[in-house]
């Protein structure tokens, strides 16, 4: 197999690695310099920068994933219907330079009419694919906007989307709750964080549900260091309410760094849902198995 | 019965109405000074300069509802547990100065062991029940807190708070929708506004749904200025989603401004849930009726 260089280049960061066959990491390297920080044009010079020591690798594949696919990205990658397996991803790469640099397109999928999309979180999904040696399941990436997806004969079959964390810090920074929170999370506070997850789930809907976080505090039933791990669980816990989850046969595959896993786990354990965690080497596995899929299907 | 000067004393407005015998308003006038620019001490002299032209009616009574009664206003009126009606409301006032001047309590109620709050909107309520002349329904009071309100033989039973209002300013103001938000509002786009209630109602979590606003702009199947009235139909349609309204044998009652109690008609009516709407002077016949409790029971 060629040396493959991948960069997993999203809104806020830039990590680049260096992979072996297998997809392990030989070297790594994160840059600050995530999408919103570069201009339209400089995309090439950054790219030269952040990989410069593996320019010289001969017959190096550079392989990129994330944000670095969309309009305000390097090169729009146009989103790749689902369903859509390794093979569909590999055939629909966006070449920037032929046989050399390519970004791996999105997804899309539809549900009632209304589109979903997600970048980058595919190759996490393949990775994890990957790494389980598993062929079906349903996944949770967690983060700024939570996606829920649906795997099946080693294809990505549909998708959802939560704006779980960009909720959690609408409501923490810029919300009537903000006023009585202390100015920093702290550490995760069990109690709390279980606390808001059941009552989410027993409110079955946020909206009413928030209000709690402010009530149980002018009460005095929710002292301040608690209130933002108590919003937490009702964030967390109102994305997980809606998911069917006890009709599943295997455990949830959680996927992400594991300040966030953990804390899934911890509430799909609250609920009774068996769940498995993977870290974010899922991105560079993916990556890698893009490219092995490149080099069978070529 | 006594001369009444009401004041609707808000968080970021106050309103000071001479009414007559029947709780109509004879003269009224509002001033910029609600309770988050009025300092700790400063209560009394916003008090007077706001009720000076009425100072002198002779043997007048002073009744002030609204944030006025918070910890953060002139005087702290302490909750008032439901179920309540006219005559515990009345038995509950706080008495700035005896016999002449008095703040209307907030009440709260529990759900779930969780506690639940309102002030002001008690008011409206009761002057909702004076003015259509009935004893039990459930009535809406959108807003940045919106309540939904449970009435039963002319008390209030039970009530929850949706921050919908909030949630509506977040997403708009702060989120990543407000990317590709125009500016202004605009006028209502009743089309895009419906589309918005059926998609929050059919996808039955917001955290879902509203990314629908992005996405459906990224593919361009919902022009910019639509946006506003779409994320307006998805935040009610979040509200009304967990009412159980088909349960309902009356109309429910809306009451407040009309642009908002507009929107709410329309969202129902779309649902097939038959409402009526009141103005603000409901506030003003609320503030009469618990006026004239005071008077039958004293």
């Amino acid at each position: 197999m060629r040396p493959l260089v991948a960069l997993d280049w999203g809104t806020s960061s830039l990590r680049v690695a260096l992979l072996d066959e297998a997809g392990g990491v030989v070297e790594e390297q994160s840059l600050p310099r995530g999408i919103l920080t570069v201009a339209a044009g400089d995309f090439p010079q950054v790219f030269e920068k952040a990989t410069a020591r593996w320019q010289a690798v001969p017959d190096a594949l550079f392989l990129l994933g994330g944000m670095v696919g969309s309009r305000q990205g390097w090169q729009e990658a146009p989103y790749c219907p689902c369903p859509a397996g390794f093979a569909d991803i590999a055939a629909a790469l966006a070449w920037v330079e032929p046989g050399r640099i390519a970004i791996v397109p999105g997804l899309t999928c539809q549900q009632g009419g209304v589109p979903d999309v997600m970048r980058g979180e595919e190759a996490q999904v393949y990775g994890a694919l990957d790494l389980l040696g598993i062929a079906d399941g349903l996944f949770v990436l967690p983060g700024t906007h939570s996606k829920w997806v649906r795997v099946a004969g080693r294809r990505i079959e549909s998708f959802s989307t939560f704006m779980t964390g960009e909720f959690y810090g609408l409501l923490r920074q810029h919300s009537i709750l903000s006023r009585t929170m202390p100015a920093d999370d702290g550490a995760l506070d069990e109690h709390a964080f279980e606390r808001g997850v059941r009552h989410a789930v027993q409110a079955g809907n946020l909206l009413h549900a928030a209000f709690s976080a402010r009530t149980l505090s002018l009460f005095g039933a929710l002292p301040p260091p608690a209130l933002p791990s108590y919003l937490s669980g009702l964030v967390i816990g109102e994305e997980l309410r809606s998911q069917h989850l006890h009709r599943l046969a295997d455990p949830i595959v959680i996927v992400g760094a594991a300040a966030l896993t953990q804390r899934y786990e911890l509430a799909l354990r609250l609920l009774g849902i068996p769940a498995r965690r993977l870290g974010p080497e899922a991105t560079w596995r993916g990556l890698g198995a893009i490219a092995r899929t490149l080099e069978d299907t070529a």
